[in-house]
This record gives C-alpha cells, sequence and structure tokens, in this order.
C-alpha cells in the first residue's frame, strides 16, 4: 500500500520529486540534528491522486491521523487543546520553487476555546487574540475562497490594536466567513487541518500558479507536497524573533554569514519588511548564544550542501528554531565568486563550479550596470534589446548624434526605429532607444554587433522630430538634449542621469588591469571551460575595431564577416548608382569605384585576425535596402509635384524604388539570387577578398579568409556562384602570382538547404548554420512582425516557452539543423560546420549545436566568454545538471527569501 | 572487346540507348524488310569514349573500315569513287529526340575527281556541282567551325546559279575553307569521315545542345549515335522527290494517312518550306507504285508500333527509299483521340491509351481556343497565367468593365495588377491582362480559381489610366473600348478580334450535348481512369457556382473552401469596421454583423455539395489586405493636408493601416495566429458553419463540412484555436438540438508543422498539405516577387527545371510532405490527409501524392478531369513511361518532324 505521509525524520534532501524541495531540506535538517520543529510531509503523490480523483486518497486520512498523534506525543500537546494547544502551519512545497505562488496556512488548531489556552500559556491574551485572527483571514481567503477584501479593512490599523478591538475583529471575521459560506469557521481543529492540506493541494491548479509554470517551464503534472509542521512564534514578545539568513552575501558572493533579524516578528513580516530588520550581527548581542548556534548551523548546512545556503529561523522564548534552508539564490557576481571560492574551499571542484553558474550569469556581467537603487522608478519601458547601461542627452537623429558627439557629449539616439542610414548615429551614441520593434529590429541587430546599449519598442514614447522633443504617454515632455538614462538589460527608461558601474568583468575578460574578485573567479572559471570544450568560438565581426575586440576576448577567427555594412555612408552614392544603373558600363563603372574601398575594409579585418580564419559572408539584403523607402518616397515626390519643385532624379529614384519594391523582401531577390542575377557584384566582393590576402601575404601575414555564399536553397545555386569565385580567384592568383587558399562554403538557412544537405555538400567547402533565417522560414514568422505583434501573446499563452529568436527551437529548427548535419557529413564525412548568428551566444542553443556535432558557433564579440563558457560546461555533459540548477540558481537581482 | 559500330540489320527499335532514336528505328525497318538506305550506327557508347578521352576509342576506325567495306560492296560503289562514287550521309542520333540541336553532314565523299563521276553516273552537271558545293559549305560549317556567314553570301541566290557560276561558288569556298583554317578541304573521302563523324560526337556538347538538355531534363552524359547511311538523292529529277507523311492526321487525330511531298527536292528542303508541297494523294498520280508501296509501309508501321508515326521518304529516280520513322509528334485533340481509336482497332487496351496521353494534354483541351492562323502577330506577350481564349473591349478599371458587361459588352479587364478590389471587374470580364505580376499573383490565382483567362505580367504594356489608353512599347496605343484578344494558353494578346473555338471536351466532361470524337474519347479515357485512381479528387472552391460547376466535373467535395473572399465587396466595410475598432463592443458589433452572411455564404455551398465533403479554411491573410495599401493611402492623406481638405477618418485609417503595415506580410499576423490573437474572429465563422450546417440537416440535406485550420506551427496553436472551435460548435449543437459532426483539421504549410507532425496530429482529424506556402517556406521564396524577378534566370540558368510553384519540388518540399505523412500517420494510423493548393491539380505532381499515399487532391474547378486522369495514369503505375512518352508528345501544336 502507497504511504502518503512521511515524518521529517523519515525523508532526506534528495528526495525533492516525493517530498518537495522545502520538505526534503526540512527532513535533511532534521537528520543533521539541527533544531527543526517536528513535523511530517504529505507527498506529491498523495495531491496528484488529489488533483486527479478530486478528492483525497483512500488512506491518507488515517495516515495522517497518526503521524498527528506522533507530533503531539513528541510535542506533548495536542492539537487545539483548550488548555494548551498544538498548532501546526500547513505550508505547500513543490520539487521547484515557485514562490508566493501557493498557498500556506498558519495557526491551524487555534478556535473560540483553544485561543483562551495559548492566551493562558504563552501569558500573552493579545498575542493570541492576534494569532486566531490570523488564522481566521488566512483560512477564510485561502481555505474557504473568500475575497481577501472583506477582510482587510478592519486591519488597516494591524498592529496597533488591543486585545479587545482584536476581539471585535475576531468575531466580525467570523460574521464574515458565516455570511460569504453559509457556514461557520470550523472549530474542529482536525477538520481545519483536513480543510487547509485540501486547499493546499488544491493551490497547484490556481490560475496565476499554472501561469507561473508555463513561464518557467515547469511541468503541470508534478504536484505540491504539504508540510504540516508544530508552529513556533518569534512573535511572542522581545525574548522572540525571525529572520532570514544566508552563509555568504547574496549579491556579492563575499564570504561570512549574512542575514536580517526582527524582533518579535513572525517570519513573514520579515519579508514583508514592515518593520526595519536587524542585521545578523546585532544578534550576537540580543541572543549570544542563539548567534552562535547559528552560525554553526550555517557552517555546518554550507558543508553539507557544499554551497551558498539560505535559512529562515525563528527565536522563540530565546529558543533557535530552523524553518527552512535552501540554495540561496544569488545575483550573477556572487554566483561567480561563490563557485570559485568554493572551489578553493576544497568543497567542490572546477568541473562542479563551472557547471553551476550559467553563461547567461556571466553575460549579464559582460557590460556596465546602473547602480543599484530600488527607489528608482522607470518612466518608460520596452524591450532589453542589447546589454548594458547607457547615460546621454537624448538626441532625435543621427546628424545630430554626430555632431553633439564630436563635441564630446555623451548622446542617446532616440528614434521611432532605425534605418543603415541611422549607423553614424548609432555608433555616435552611447545608447539607443526606440519607441518601435523587437528585438530583431535594425536598431537591436546592430546595436548587439556593435555592443551598444540598446532598449527597443517602448512604446509609451511618442517622439515628434519637429518639435525636437518626445512625450512619455501619461508623463512628461523630454525636450532634445535632456538627460537620460537607458537600461539594456531590463528594457527600463529614467530620465535624469543614472549612475553606472563598470563591467569588471569584461576589462578583465578583454585582458585589462583588474582587481576584483568576481573578474578573476570569472576569468579563472573561464580558463577552465576553455580546457574542457569540444566547441570552437568565433565571432560575427564586421569591422577591423569589432575584430580586435572579439580577439581580445578569445574569438578562435571570425565565423560571420557581412559585408552589407560596408556599402553605407558615404559609399551609398555608389550602390545606389550600381542600382539604378541602366547600363552595363554604369553598373561596372560603379563597382570599379566600389572594389579598393571593399578590399581595404577586408584587408584591415584580415589583419586584426592574422592566422586565424575569417569567414566573409557576400551581400545578402535586397538591394533595395539601400534606397529610400518607398512609402516616404512616395509621399515626397508627390508632395514636390504639388508644390511644382519636383526635380527629375526624385522621379528617376523612385521609379527604380518602385522597380525593386518587394512584397516580402525577406523572401525576395536576396542572398545567392544576387550573385546569380546582378552580374559582377559577387565577384567584385570576391576581387576584394582575394587581393586583400594577396596584400596579406606580401605583408608577410597569415591570412585566412573563407567566402560564404547566403541563402542557398540547392546544389545548382552554389555551383554557379562557385565557377564565378573560383574564376575570379584564379585570375588574381595570376595578376599577383601568389597561390590563394580561400574555401568556399555556405550557409545552411532555409529548410530546404537543410533536407537536401547531402547535394549542396558536395559543393561546399563548408556549412555555416544560419539559424535567424532558418527560423524564420521554418515558422513562417517574420522576426520584425512578429516580434512586435504577437510574440508576447504566444509566450503568454504558452505557445512557446521563449521566442525561438532567442534560444533555438530544438523540436523543429533543430530538427532540420540535425537534418543538415546528418545529411551533410553523410556525404561528405568531416565537413567543417559552425553556426553564425545570435543563437550562437545563446546558453541553451550551444548546448545544443554541441550536441549535434557543430565544429564552432559564432556570436558577437561581447558574447564570445559566455560561448566559450557555456561550450565548456556542455562539454561537461552537464547539462541535464544544469536545468535543474537554473530553476534554484538563476536570477539577476540580490533577492531575500521568499516564504513559499 | 567493344563492338562500336553495328550494321543497321544488326538492330531494332528496342536499342536507342545504345543506337539512338533514329539508328534503332533504321535497324526496326531494315529488318521488317521495308527499303531502308544501307547504312550502319555508331554507338552512343563511342561517342561517350570519345567525349572523355578526346580521341576516338581505340578499333573504331578499324570497325568503320570494315562497315564502310560492306557497304560499298552492297551498293557496288566505293566511297569517293571518281568514276562512280559512294556518298554518305552522317547524321546524330541521340536517344532523346533533340530536333536540330546536333550536326548533319551530308554527300560525304565527293572530292575534285568524284564530283565528276557523279556527274556523269547522273547525267546532271548541275545536281553534282550543286551537291559539292553543299558538301563544302556543311563541312566548313559543321566540321571545320567556319562561321555559316563565309560562306552564304555568295548563296543568296541559291537555286537561280547554273553549272559555271555553282563551280565559281566552289572555288570560292575552297579558298574561304583554305584561309579560314590554313589548310585544303580534305580530298581523301575517308578522313572526310572521320572528321564528319568526330565533328558529329562532339557537337553533344556544344551550347544549344547542352542548353536544350537541361531545359527538357536530358542527362548530360548520354551522347549521340551517328548513322553512316548511303545517299539517295530526291532532287534528281522530276521523276525524284522527298516527302514526310504521317500514319494518321497529327493535328486532328483523324484516321488515313497525311503527308506532304516536293519533287525533286531533297528532305530539308520539304522542311525548310522553300516551294509549296503537293499533298500525299497527289503522289498516287505521279508515282502510282511508290504511293501504293508507301501506303502499305506506312499501315505495316502503325500496326508493328501500334502507334501514330511519322516517316520521312525519298524517290530517288522512281524508287522509293525510308530514310527516317518515329512516334509522330501530335497535337493535344490528335493524342486523346488516337488513343481511343487504336483500342477500338484493337492495338492497344484503355490502359495503355490512358497512359500515352498526360492530363497536360486533357488540360490544353478543356479551354476555348484561338482557331488556329499562322499570319497571327502577337502584339505582345506575357505569362500564361490561366488557360483559355478571351476576347473583348479593353477596360481599364473594375467598375468600367462591371458597368459595361452589364449592358452586354464583352470585356477584357486591363490593369498593372490586380487587387481584392477588381475582383467585381474580374468576375465581370470575359478575361484579365496584367503588366506587372507572375504566376501566382493575385490576378493570376483569382482567375484560375474562377476559369477565367488571364495573362501576366505583360511588361510591353504600359498603362495610362488617366488617359483611359495604353501603350504597347514600341507600338500602337490602344484607347479604352478598343478590342483586344488574350491567349491564356501562350500568353498572347493580340490587338482586335480573333476567331475562338469553345471546348468541345470541357462541355462534355460536364455532361453537356456534344457530337466530337475528341470529346467522345476523352470522355471515355477519363471514366477509365475514374475505375483505376486510388486517389480521390476535390475541388477548391469558394462560391456556390463554382461548387456546382466542381461536382459537374466530377469532384468528390471541396478540400479547400477559401473565406477571405467572403469579406470583400459590400462587406468590405463591416471588416474594415471590425479591423479599426479599438472597443471590445464595436469589434463584437461588426462580427455580429458578418455572421449572418457568412453563414448564407455556407448554407448553399453546402447545398450544392450535398452529400460530399467541404473543406472550410478559416481566414488566413493578413488582415490589412482588407485595407488600403500604405503608400497609396500615405501619398492620399498627405496630398489632402498639402490642400487642407484632410479629414479625420483619412487620418485614423491610415493609423490602422500604419500599426497593421508588415515588413513581409506573408511571415506575419495570419492564419491560425490570427485566431490566436484576435478575439472572436474564429469563433464568428466556426458559429456561421455550424449554423448553416444546423440549417441543412434542418432542411433535410447531408451536409458533410469540415474546419480547417491555416499556418500551424505547434501542436499547442491547434489546440487553443480547437478548444474555441469546439466550444462554439457545443453551443449551436446545444441551440439547435442536433447533434454536428465538424471534423477540426490542419493545413500541414510550414517547414515547422511537417517536421513535428506527429505532435500535430494528435490535435487535428485530418491534414491537408498546403504546398503553396509550403514551397515559399521551404524555398524562401515569396511568390509575388520571384515570379517576377528571378525564375526566369533561374529556369535558364538550370538551377530549377521548372518553377517549384508549378510542379512540385520532389526533391526538397517534398522530402517535407513525405515526412509529415510519416510523422502523422505514425502518430495516428489512417489519419485523412489531402492537399489543397496549386499542385493539386498539376499532373506531375499528382503521381508525387498518389506514391506519398495522401487519400485526396484538390484543385481548381477545372483541373478536376485532369486530376482525375492523372490520378488514374498514377494508379497505372504508369509513371516512368510517361516520363519517356512525355518527350516524345508532348506538343500543343501541330508539327511537322523536323530533320534531327
Amino acid at each position: 500500500m502507497t504511504t502518503y505521509v512521511r515524518d521529517f525524520s523519515q525523508g532526506n534532501k534528495d528526495q525533492k520529486d516525493l517530498l518537495g524541495g522545502k520538505g526534503a531540506n526540512l527532513a535533511e535538517m532534521t537528520n543533521l540534528g539541527l533544531p527543526v520543529p517536528p513535523g511530517f510531509t504529505i507527498t506529491t503523490e498523495a495531491c496528484r491522486a488529489f488533483l486527479v480523483a478530486g478528492h483525497e486518497p483512500d488512506g491518507l486520512d488515517g495516515e495522517v491521523d497518526r503521524h498527528l498523534r506522533g507530533l503531539e506525543d513528541r510535542m506533548g500537546r495536542r492539537l487545539g487543546d483548550p488548555d494548551d494547544p498544538l498548532l501546526v502551519s500547513v505550508r505547500s512545497g513543490a520539487k521547484f520553487s515557485m514562490p508566493g505562488m501557493m498557498e500556506t496556512v498558519l495557526d491551524v488548531g487555534l478556535n473560540d476555546a483553544s485561543v483562551v489556552g495559548l492566551a493562558r500559556q504563552s501569558g500573552d491574551a493579545r498575542f493570541a487574540a492576534d494569532s486566531y485572527r490570523r488564522l481566521l483571514q488566512m483560512f477564510g481567503t485561502t481555505v474557504l475562497g473568500i475575497d481577501g477584501a472583506a477582510f482587510s479593512d478592519r486591519m488597516d490599523a494591524g498592529d496597533l490594536l488591543d486585545v479587545d478591538e482584536l476581539r471585535d475583529v475576531i468575531a466580525d471575521f467570523k460574521e464574515t466567513i458565516r455570511t460569504h459560506t453559509g457556514a461557520d469557521f470550523p472549530q474542529d481543529p482536525r477538520e481545519q487541518l483536513r480543510q487547509a492540506i485540501r486547499a493546499v493541494f488544491a493551490s497547484w491548479h490556481t490560475p496565476r500558479a499554472t501561469l507561473y509554470r508555463r513561464h518557467e517551464q515547469i511541468p503541470d503534472d508534478l504536484g505540491t507536497a504539504v508540510n504540516v509542521q508544530a508552529m513556533v512564534f518569534g512573535n511572542r514578545g522581545t525574548a522572540s524573533g525571525s529572520g532570514v539568513c544566508f552563509t555568504r552575501d547574496p549579491a556579492t558572493g563575499a564570504p561570512g554569514a549574512y542575514g536580517d533579524y526582527l524582533p518579535d516578528a513572525q517570519g513573514e513580516d520579515v519579508v514583508a519588511g514592515i518593520r526595519n530588520t536587524l542585521a545578523l550581527t546585532d544578534l550576537a548581542a540580543l541572543h549570544p548564544a542563539c548567534h552562535a548556534q547559528l552560525l554553526a548551523a550555517m557552517a555546518r548546512l554550507e558543508r553539507h550542501y557544499r554551497d551558498l545556503c539560505d535559512i529562515e529561523f525563528t527565536i522563540e522564548d530565546g529558543r533557535l528554531w530552523l524553518l527552512q534552508t535552501r540554495i540561496g539564490k544569488r545575483t550573477p557576481e556572487a554566483a561567480v565568486r561563490v563557485a570559485a571560492d568554493l572551489v578553493d574551499e576544497g568543497l567542490i571542484d572546477l568541473d562542479e563550479a563551472l557547471g553551476r553558474v550559467g553563461g547567461q550569469q556571466l553575460a549579464a556581467l559582460m557590460f556596465p550596470r546602473f547602480l543599484p537603487d530600488p527607489d528608482r522608478v522607470a518612466a518608460a519601458r520596452g524591450m532589453s534589446a542589447s546589454p548594458g547601461a547607457a547615460v546621454g542627452r537624448a538626441v532625435l537623429d543621427s546628424a545630430t548624434a554626430v555632431e553633439w558627439a564630436a563635441r564630446g557629449e555623451d548622446v542617446v539616439l532616440v528614434r521611432k526605429e532605425t534605418t543603415p542610414d541611422d549607423l553614424p548615429g548609432m555608433v555616435a551614441a552611447r545608447g539607443i532607444l526606440t519607441s518601435r520593434g523587437g528585438k530583431t529590429s535594425h536598431a537591436a541587430v546592430v546595436a548587439r554587433g556593435m555592443g551598444r546599449t540598446c532598449v527597443c519598442g517602448a512604446d509609451a514614447i511618442e517622439i515628434d522630430v519637429d518639435a525636437r522633443c518626445f512625450r512619455v504617454r501619461g508623463g512628461p515632455v523630454v525636450q532634445e538634449g535632456d538627460v537620460i538614462s537607458v537600461d539594456g538589460g531590463t528594457g527600463e527608461v529614467f530620465l535624469g542621469s543614472v549612475a553606472v558601474g563598470e563591467s569588471l568583468v569584461a576589462r578583465g575578460l578583454a585582458g585589462g588591469p583588474v582587481d576584483d574578485p568576481t573578474a578573476r573567479a570569472a576569468a579563472r572559471l573561464l580558463g577552465h571551460a576553455d580546457t574542457r570544450r569540444r566547441l570552437a568560438v568565433r565571432a560575427n565581426a564586421d569591422t577591423p575595431d569589432d575584430a580586435r575586440l572579439a580577439r581580445a576576448l578569445g574569438a578562435q577567427g571570425i565565423g560571420l564577416c557581412r559585408t552589407e555594412h560596408m556599402f553605407l555612408g558615404e559609399r551609398r552614392a555608389l550602390v545606389e548608382a550600381l542600382i539604378v544603373a541602366s547600363e552595363a558600363s554604369d553598373r561596372d563603372a560603379a563597382l570599379a569605384r566600389l572594389l579598393p574601398l571593399q578590399r581595404q575594409d577586408f584587408t584591415e579585418i584580415l589583419a586584426a585576425m592574422d592566422g586565424l580564419p575569417v569567414t566573409v559572408r557576400l551581400i545578402d539584403p535586397p538591394l533595395h535596402e539601400f534606397l529610400p523607402d518607398l512609402t516616404d518616397l512616395s509621399v515626397q515626390v508627390a508632395l514636390e509635384d504639388e508644390r511644382h519643385v519636383a526635380d527629375e532624379r526624385g522621379h528617376l529614384l523612385l521609379a527604380a524604388v518602385r522597380r525593386l519594391h518587394e512584397t516580402n523582401p525577406m523572401l525576395g531577390l536576396r542572398g545567392v539570387r544576387l550573385g546569380i542575377v546582378v552580374p559582377g557584384l559577387f565577384a567584385m566582393q570576391a576581387r576584394a577578398l582575394a587581393e586583400a590576402t594577396a596584400d596579406r601575404v606580401a605583408a608577410g601575414g597569415d591570412p585566412r579568409p573563407e567566402l560564404m555564399v547566403p541563402l542557398v536553397a540547392t546544389e545548382r545555386e552554389l555551383l554557379l556562384v562557385r565557377e564565378q569565385l573560383e574564376q575570379v580567384i584564379g585570375d588574381v592568383e595570376r595578376e599577383r602570382g601568389v597561390r590563394l587558399s580561400i574555401p568556399i562554403g555556405t550557409m545552411i538557412e532555409l529548410p530546404r538547404a537543410a533536407v537536401t544537405a547531402d547535394r549542396i555538400a558536395l559543393a561546399a567547402d563548408f556549412f555555416s548554420f544560419g539559424t535567424n533565417d532558418l527560423t524564420q522560414t521554418t515558422w513562417g514568422f517574420s522576426r520584425d512582425d512578429v516580434e512586435s505583434e504577437f510574440v508576447q501573446d504566444y509566450l503568454d499563452q504558452g505557445v512557446v516557452a521563449t521566442s525561438p529568436f532567442e534560444s533555438i527551437d530544438v523540436d523543429g529548427v533543430g530538427e532540420l539543423v540535425r537534418t543538415g548535419v546528418r545529411l551533410g557529413r553523410q556525404a561528405r564525412p568531416g565537413l567543417h560546420m559552425g553556426v553564425c548568428g545570435e543563437h550562437g551566444g545563446d546558453p541553451q542553443s550551444i548546448h545544443f549545436f554541441d550536441d549535434v556535432g557543430l565544429d564552432y558557433v559564432s556570436c558577437s564579440p561581447y558574447r564570445v566568454p559566455v560561448a566559450r563558457w557555456e561550450a565548456g560546461r556542455s562539454a561537461l555533459g552537464s547539462q541535464r545538471r544544469a536545468d535543474e540548477l537554473a530553476r534554484t540558481f538563476a536570477s539577476d537581482h540580490p533577492v531575500l527569501a521568499g516564504v513559499d
């Protein structure tokens, strides 16, 4: 027969599945001999049976009776005894922490008779009355489902009521219960307990708990355990109190106990922050014995759990009780530092230290951040598109940004959305803020590439460029030139200047001088990751500066050097000439003028990456992206016509824009299609790269370029382009009298390329999976459109757990990647394969790419350490463990443990 | 040791791989005892060896010598003998016919000496000189590679030259050869032969032959055979002549021999059409014995080949020689009629008859066509977007089309491109002509759905709506109201009226009264196909009229009833109200007014398809498609502002259009996403269908509706929508007190849906593959964009053999369909599956869908007979055979056999 109830002494910390996290840890502490109020745990199995059947499983009631009797015997008191009542708490406790999501009922066992006994035994009538009041309120809302507002009116005065007033409140609350339920508050303590247990079971399925689980990817069918524990009271006068403590500082990771204590209070009062707490050191003065006992317990627990623990404790009449412990939540700084310190202390090895800290936590440390300030209020909020913290004067166009930055001002570029024309302003600005667009809008992608702070889609902001200001909806008007602060990590926008802390971790990892324990710890663990990982890490970098930065951060080459950014700025006129050319000779002339500029780009990047591979992607976007927007230009030309100030050029340009306009540019004339349809374009780029390579060879360098063809769907496309490219490379070899080795590979970024990868492999020297575009086509999603339109709906409704543009969709897109890898290597064993695009820097995705056997990932420079880190963790085979720990650890902010 | 040369008597018709088509048929005729000039065939194997090695394979020369001696012995003359020379022709002949693509050299064996012997033996010095002149010219261009222009100057006068003049030309041509090659024309006959053979081998790799093969999907590595045959001369005076004949009329299929004869001429003169030919009946008067012998040979060949044959023949001095035979090319009419007639004549059975005629040929007979007229010249040409022939007055907008049609005029709607707003005009017009867009533009798709003739993307047409006219580039101006004729089968546009023939086949298959042998034959073979096929055929139909037509043409239900067309016309205002609604109540009001209209649509369609399934697809396109175009509206509002005539509504509408504007609408907020994000929309449609079903049940009907959810990527989307739909259906069941059976299925039209079909199957009652969208996403192609931009480039360069929107891309898109079928049935054995979309009516694709095990295809009404036909052929397992025959048969026009 199934056993549904376990005494604390019957369990241990590894039984979270059955006992929940809280129950398992209470059992562990009990068995360690620590002072835990006795009690028992009703298993998650009982909860699951209850949820399926709609009532308690057979035998549960009897088991509870038996364990309750045991508890009563141990405590020498009986539940709800009118003379000297045993009171119990009834708390939820699931396998995964779901703070505040499910129900708790305290003081079970009080009734009209036992409250008198409690008053007598405690010598504190007010305490007893207040406890009864608490029970009525908690039971009424939690167990009986009465709206909390029905109880709160009378309690606004809170602690200030005296005994008589409390008695009135008790009478009122009992009346409220009768009115709302048609029945009296149950005076039978055992019936109170039965209903409380049932309420905790049922709270598994409240909407907020369901939503939380969906959001945290916690399975819906686990159920919660229920812990029934003898009550101890921190609110029995000045010799009592409650506190929360950590074995190390959860904000910084610094060694040494850390905590808060509140005299004459229960645990929830500490968390609620009703009164100011005392520091743990003050406890030493108040209760030296308890303090010493607590420190010993903390040391014991940390050694036992081999990690930072947090502990809830209560002192009742000078006696210490431990009510809960668990692995403590901590900031990313603390996570890194604690892991390294525990290695030094001999508690864990480097593998375990690395396995415990997620790359996402390292990522959070790579950018400057605003110093903490709980009182700061955001004026607006958008999407955290590119991390970091930017403070500067708001400017409303690119030219102003460049101008003001040139005279030494820090500026933040504020735009409705950005276009390639805004690039100079984005380079000049400390940060970018847009009112439209998602995490993969132009602003977001470019900003991430540059490591520039960016918040996108802050839709409460209404920009009026003509009036040189923007209005925060329902808020103030910000004039151009006013200082604002933008938090790329949280998406918050603040008015005025916020203090910023530099990222010492980033400085340290890039080889700069740093004296900071977290930075040292990060470098040490990253070094260890490098010794473990199989996966190489390259960077996405389009400029010599980016290439140098990436190399400093440990990149083993460039996996994606986009060339479209090289066609902007002052070169735009040449590109425009190329596009609108009606004669082949005009087109050739424009290409001839672009050639030396492009060659110069490549020469510098090859120099910065000397000795390491540089994968150059041939131009990918549709050409009309280099021309003005159709709607804007149409309006402009129509108005010029109306005003009789039209010029011929406007009309010619409009004709070209109309001709090139595409209904779905993402699915139009781009990538390899340009190479086949537009004569000379790819050849010019290949020549520029080949000549740059020859120049580098002549200069004694060790250039290792690779040419990559985007958007290939069939082997024939690749063969046609390959023929062009090899021809050009051969020409340059003959002209320069050198032998150039430039492998030619392809992006696998269309579903068709993935399912025909065996044929494509025969024409490719390497594969690079472009999972951004592959996600768009596999899902039939346009990033630009869906992120602003319905990804939030989809997250809310649980259609997707995370945006497939953030972490690779393993079941769908991942299946195509697996197919591409399998077919490609089937046709050409050992074919070199990597991934470029945003997923290459995403921790969760990196494990997937390692598992499917890619050779490298490529990501933006500041993500390179993150990728090295995760590649190391992946090699440890720690995925499963990492997933479990992620739920316990992950948090970007210092968090005091809540009451579950 | 390999044998590279075979005498004609050593081969047979089944050895096309080795002997080529011409050689195999010459061998067959030889063995039948028919009068074939003797000769031998050098195998394709020799050619392949030559092409690989770059020279003749060892032993070939000796074999040719031996066979040549045998030929000389048989003819009693020696090659190039000065007194009585044997002359030979050297002709290519590959496995698959490649008319005019490769080389031929005639009169090999003539030189300065033998030309005298030939003159003496023939008694015709001019004939001998002209033959020598022909050899020099042909040898010079074909074997020696001299530009034809070097010879043509002197020959413009052609037949008019006398002997002396011809001798001058001969001297000139020899000089030309000497000048261009630095060597004399080879006087050695054996050397002439050697070089001629080599030239034929090499001609396999000429660019035009390579391009032809790529276009016809003929493998590149087959090589050609070479036929060396004793020359016979049809140009030796009035007792000689050449002709081409068919065993039946290749244009109509009518029984009885049919052919052309040209006295005193060689075969190429007949084909070139230099002089008017005589009919075959005239030959009876000129050469009664030859005529009788020819008729007997024709009868013999048709019985032997069991099919219509064409034959080239020459009469030399009153003696009949057969030079070539093959299965004759024929029109679609003839193909259908001949196949049925041969069944009646006991030569083939119905299976073989059906196997011989492709569905594409039946398709060509389903629409009215212009009567043939070789002199007619097209004024412009576009893409053949929807077949048929339309004659009417050109009108330049939808309203005019409706107005003029209402007063009884036939009109052709001429637009730059069409939008849903043009629908009334498209319905009113006989045909549609656009200057932009491809085969899957709005105009094309809608026209095909309606069976309306349409030519798209005729880019030589420049429309000036303001001036009410259009200009044909480099041609005339056509005023609105002028009559034009549009050929949807060829894409041609004619000025003025062209005579049209109705499709008797379509009339007959739809059950109308017809007395036409082809129509009877088509009905008979189609009936046979129905007895054979496994695959069911449904129609895509959105209106009651279409549903009735489809049913008359044999549809077994509706596989795709689009609902977006139901939101156009006068209902547009309601849709606009729905979209711009800012309050839920406004939105609900708009939906409530749409409900009864939508219900009425469904009721009529269910009535028309009573007893058969009707699959209704929930609304699919992005909502902004129902609003004005962003650019147009922006210009309009800007101009109104400029003129101070702006109204509030314009600005509100523009704001809504801007808000809903998408960068890539194909990949945006559409399909199931609308059902999740826009409250009440799908529910309204489901209620309309459920109520319509209840109404039909109440009226004693047998409605069989199905609900289909578009653009599903994950099972969760489908589950969320399914919940909504089941709720509504349940509500209607309770309200009406009936039990409704409405299966809920999904489109599989995204790569993600295909690779996760096992999960999606658990939430779906059926699958319908949407291969249009699946092709777009698998290739990363937008139909609208690529068809106008680069599909033609891709076809030209052999990247694709046919547009993947016409015939399913078996390797890429097909692989995903296979995956979807496999996973879907793995999860739910027996899951019902079909395909809707354009591929469902494409013959080649239908074989694929049959092979992968779909249950049905669905296509536009006029394609239903084609689909039934091909489904029957597919069931015969005749795919391989059909492919081979297609190359021999397929042609839309009567063709006289060319000389290969």
